[in-house]
Parts: C-alpha cells; structure tokens; sequence
C-alpha cells in the first residue's frame, strides 16, 4: 500500500482536523494556562514521594479507586457511585461524548469556548451547532432554549464559569434551561471553585445533567491530569461502561486522595487569587482596554485595538499571556490569569509602562 | 426528565456492553494480571521521587512530550515523530479506533484476544468480525487473508504475541496479511519484549501498519498506565489531531523517560522471567493438564476439566491466577502469569499437592 493510501483511509472527520499545538514557552511569569500559580506544600509533596518509593510500580492501580471516589464524593456532596474519575475533565468529556452524543447527530456548544468541546465533536463525525454568547460575553439563555427546543434531545455542552471568558451561568439562568431541555446537558464546571453557581445540588433534580470538574485548576494540580464527572448513579453506571479500564495510574490516585484529606492547605492559595482577582480587576478597569470582562473565574478577558503589541510587550517582559483572538468574538482579545502577588505586580507594571499610564 | 427517560438517550451502542469489573483480590502470589513481578530498583524509584518534590504539581506537562518520544523512538529504531504515547495501550488503541474506524463498519478481530479491541469497537457503534484461532489456539492466517478480502478496507486488529494464548504471529504470516490487507492494521504488541517478531521495521514497508507498546509488562510499570503507538510519520500526524491534549501526567512522562536512560536495569529481571518461563514450561508440561499452551509472553495458558477446583485450590493457598474461561474456545482455561522464582515455586507446590503428582 502507498503511503497516500493509507492516509486516504483515515477518518475523514479526523483528517479534517486542525492540528492543535502549542509552542513551548520559557518565561518567569507564566499567566497563559489559567494555572493555580502556587504549589502545594513541600510537606505534603515529601509525603507523597515516601508514598511513591514504597508503592511497587510494577502493579496495575486498583480496578476503581475507590478511596479516591468516596474523597471526591464527600466534597462534592454526592454519593460514591454518583462519580467516575480520568485523566484530566478532558478524558470525562471524551467518555461523555462516546456515551451520550450519536453519530452524525449535533450537540449544541454556546461560543466562544472551550475548543476541546469542538474538536472532540468534530472528530467524531458530530456537528457542533453553536450558540453566540451575547454582546457582553454571557449566557444568551433564549437562544440556547430556542436551539434546545429546535433541536429537541440533542446533547447541549455548557462551561460555567466559561473559559475562556469568565462569565458564567446563575442558577435561575441554569434552571431554565434544564426545564426546557430534552437531551444531556454537559455542564464543565473546570473553574466552580473560584465563582459561579454550584450545580451539583441540581443533580437530584435533573438526571440529564453531568457535571465535569478539575484537579487542574483551583486545586493545583495542573501537572497530574486529573479530572472527574458527576452524575444520577443509574447514568454513570452506563457511561462507565465506555471507559477504558485502569485509565489512571497510582500516582493521580494517590495525589488526590491525598489533597483531598488536606484540602484546608488550599484555602490560603484560594482566598490570595481571589483577593488578587479583584485588585487586577480594579486595576485593568482603570488602564486604556476596550474591555475588561468580569470574571468568575482565576483570569480575564481584555479587549484592546492593541493586542499584538501589548501581547507581545508582555513578552519581552517575560509575562506570558494568552492570545485567543482567534476564537469566535474575541477579536482582539487575550486571556489573562491571575498569578501570585509578585506576578501581578510584574503584569501590572508592565501593563502601566505599555500603555503610558 | 425522568430518570428512565434519560437512560434511554444513551447511545444503544453503550448500553448494551456489559459492565467489565474485577474484584480487588489481597494474595501474596499474584499471578494474574501479567505484570512484571520485579519493582523498579530503590535508587531510581528514589531519584525520581526526589524529582517529584522539585517538579512544581501546579504547572501543566509540556503540550509535547519531546523528551520522552525521543527516547523511545531511540529504543525502538524510529524517528520521533513515528510515535504518540498515552495513558497505557488502552487509550492509543481507544484514539486508533476513533481515527482509523468507520462508524458502523466492521473491524476484523482474532479470537479468543485481548477484551478491550471488542469493548471499544462494539461501545462505539462498529461491528467486530471475529475470525477463531485454529484448534492450536495459533493465528489462522488462511481465514485472516479470506476475511480481509470479503471486508476490503477494513481495519485488522491482531495481538502478537496474543493475550491470554501466549502465540505469537511470526515474520513471513505478518507479511502474508500485510501484503493482501486492504485496510489499516493495529498490531498490539504489548510482550513483544518477552517473544515474538518485532514488527516495528516492517513500519517502513507498509504504512497502513501501527503499533502498540507499553510500558506496563517488561518494563515493569503498570501502576504508570503508559503505552504508545508507532506509524508512519504522515499517519501518526493525523492520529495525533485526536489524541487529546495533556494526556499524560509528569509523573508518567518523567517515569518513563528515566527508565529509558536506564534500561539495562531491567535486564536481569526480563532474564529471569524467561528463564523461569522455561522452567515453569517444563513443569506445567509434566502436570496432568489437558493442554498446556507454549507461549511466547509472560504467561502460559492452561486447560483442565478441573479448572474450578484447581483456580479455588490455588487462591485457598494464596496464589491468584486469572480464569479466563468464558473466552471465546477457551472453555476450562485459565491464564497463569510468570512470577519471581519463590512466586513460581510457590505455584509449582501447589500445582503439585493439587494434582496429587
């Protein structure tokens, strides 16, 4: 077989494909990935790596890790078998996709968003139907009723809050929708720990919601790939089905059952983001943007006719943002998240000198 | 929406796998899942915790990890960009059925193998066309040849050497197929380590060839979930658009970067196994089984009309082995993996007590 052949025998919805890259970056103020800014305490980590040279390497994790689930299960305030854990919310959202979406079928996803949403549809020989957020960047509830109701039990992929604008859902807002929807609705909640409605309390009342969250985020933990999914126990049960045996290994399990019995150690690092959160929002709001959006969210959107040259100031600074002018309605925009203290007095720094203010 | 309703909008396809589950089972003797029974030497399993401590938690993994596919394309004689690894085979044969399978076609499997290629294909709305292994449980290459030719451009899933037979596909079979197979062929060669053909320089002359590895047999880490996958060049750059971002954690990209650097650690444990498969060969022989299977791998599969009364015997003397009788032909066989030599002296022990012989 000639290679051209081969190629030629790939999924065409694959093939189709942009191919998603992200160039390395070495940089002291890292404000592009809307990390958790702060590590975890050395003693929790020294623990860990104890933990790691007695665990034998050679031996598969446990079939589910069950200590992990009843932790996340407690936090979150559901039961144990209400929940399935993965690399990263992304896997979640894969399995979720397999299970619930049917081929050829569309899902509707609000835009501008999250890309992996599309991209996973797309591949799969889904059409993504969107929905413009409205002209200040949030929920346009009507419309996704409306296309709810257009396209009656279609899968509707929501993030709240929403990445990578900020803004995010409220419960009547969120309730409406449910009311009115007759398929699945997937709710990424990948940043809820730094505002924004909570909808798991909703799961008791909406056995059509799934709820997907993060290690990455407000718990720092970025760097394990460590994601999990909510739902009606009856619904996970399903979908479990579809996901592929022994997924994480001893390391994410054991790290997060870990910080989940320590998670007091996070609320210093939580409270300081989201204190510095509202000190770079006053101070954004008072530099030359067209826009700065409110956000629920650990990082803003900024609208300016000068992006490229504050983008790539920042640079030469050595604060690396995020430019995302290349989603749908965020011409001219870039992302920003908020880091430590001493970042964001770099950022802002930085930010004064560019614009002369 | 109730909660039956939203049961029902479901892909079919999912709901009507079964759920897959193992009992979590505490024996000394852990013969059962094929895993190396030599841990990673103390030095390198404290230099990589040591590692960890350093390594920022908070700070997601490269977007690429080059490193780790340089060594690998080093190990296995390709260039890096023939490889994408990933959360064990598991996840690369999950992106391979999701890039290289049509919705609602067929997929040739060999039978009885490995359950997951079924799980996938069957989970994701295609159908698995299963050609039986001849009566020595060895590839049927006759009847693979006809199947591929009745199905023209359909994917091949073979497993050499195959889980849970322990026989192996050699050199002039695999060409034979590959010269006349019209589709796309996924050979998962997850023991390749321990026998059979290495098929990776064959990637050069047939590009509708792709490869699985892991790291999780000889290389002794099936607690990290690593595994990968070899192509050509132009094919895996079109795998990779649905490989999701940030599959891997640090832990598992640094893992197995560092046992790449130090792979003649590994040297004297793979010796050992294969001396103990000898012997362990030699003495299963001589035992009052129906058939004891040569194989290939890290296991051997036996047959007995005392199947029950012997795996019940075994656990009652702390030895786990896997039952793998509800196989496809493999009724009153069980699957019993190669152990360190007090492991296997144990087996042999109780073989012996259980067998009167």
């Amino acid at each position: 077989m000639k290679k051209n052949d081969a190629i030629s025998l790939i999924n065409d919805t694959v093939r189709a494909l942009k191919a998603y890259h992200l160039e390395p970056e070495t940089v002291s103020v890292k404000l592009n990935q809307n990390e958790n800014p702060f590590d975890w305490p050395l003693q929790i980590k020294e623990q860990i790596a104890a933990f790691c040279i007695e665990r034998p390497w050679n031996r598969y994790p446990p079939f589910i890790p069950e200590k992990l689930k009843r932790l996340l299960a407690d936090y979150v305030g559901v039961s144990s078998d209400s929940i399935i854990v993965g690399n990263g919310s992304n896997e979640m959202l894969l399995v979720l996709m397999l299970s619930l979406v049917k081929r050829s079928s569309k899902a509707i996803v609000c835009q501008p968003t999250f890309t992996v949403y599309r991209l996973l549809l797309e591949g799969m020989g889904s059409e993504a139907l969107a929905v413009n957020l409205d002209s200040n960047l949030n929920f346009d509830i009507d419309t996704i009723i409306e296309t709810s109701q257009n396209n009656s039990g279609s899968v509707l992929i929501l993030c709240s809050p929403n990445n990578p604008t900020g803004t995010s859902m409220g419960e009547s807002e969120l309730r409406r929708v449910l009311d009115r929807h007759t398929g699945f609705c997937i709710l990424d909640q990948a940043y809820v720990e730094f505002g924004g409605f909570n909808a798991i309390p909703l799961l008791k009342e909406y056995p059509n919601l799934i709820i997907t969250r993060t290690f990455s985020k407000a718990f720092a933990g970025a760097g394990l790939r460590l994601g999990y999914m909510i739902g009606s126990p009856e619904i996970i049960s399903e979908i479990n089905k579809i996901k592929l045996p022994y997924n994480i290994n001893f390391f994410s399990d054991h790290v997060a059952s870990v910080l989940l019995q320590n998670r007091e150690m996070l609320q210093d690092s939580l409270r300081c983001i989201l204190s510095e959160r509202d000190s770079l929002f006053s101070f954004l709001q008072k530099m030359p943007f067209d826009t700065v959006y409110p956000s629920s969210a650990n990082f803003f959107l900024v609208r300016t006719e000068k992006k490229q040259a504050y983008f790539e100031y920042l640079k030469s600074q050595d604060v690396l943002v995020r430019d995302v002018s290349n989603y749908p309605m965020l011409q001219n925009c870039l992302r920003i998240s908020v880091g430590t203290i001493e970042e964001n007095a770099l950022l802002k720094e930085a930010t004064s000198r560019f614009f002369g203010v």
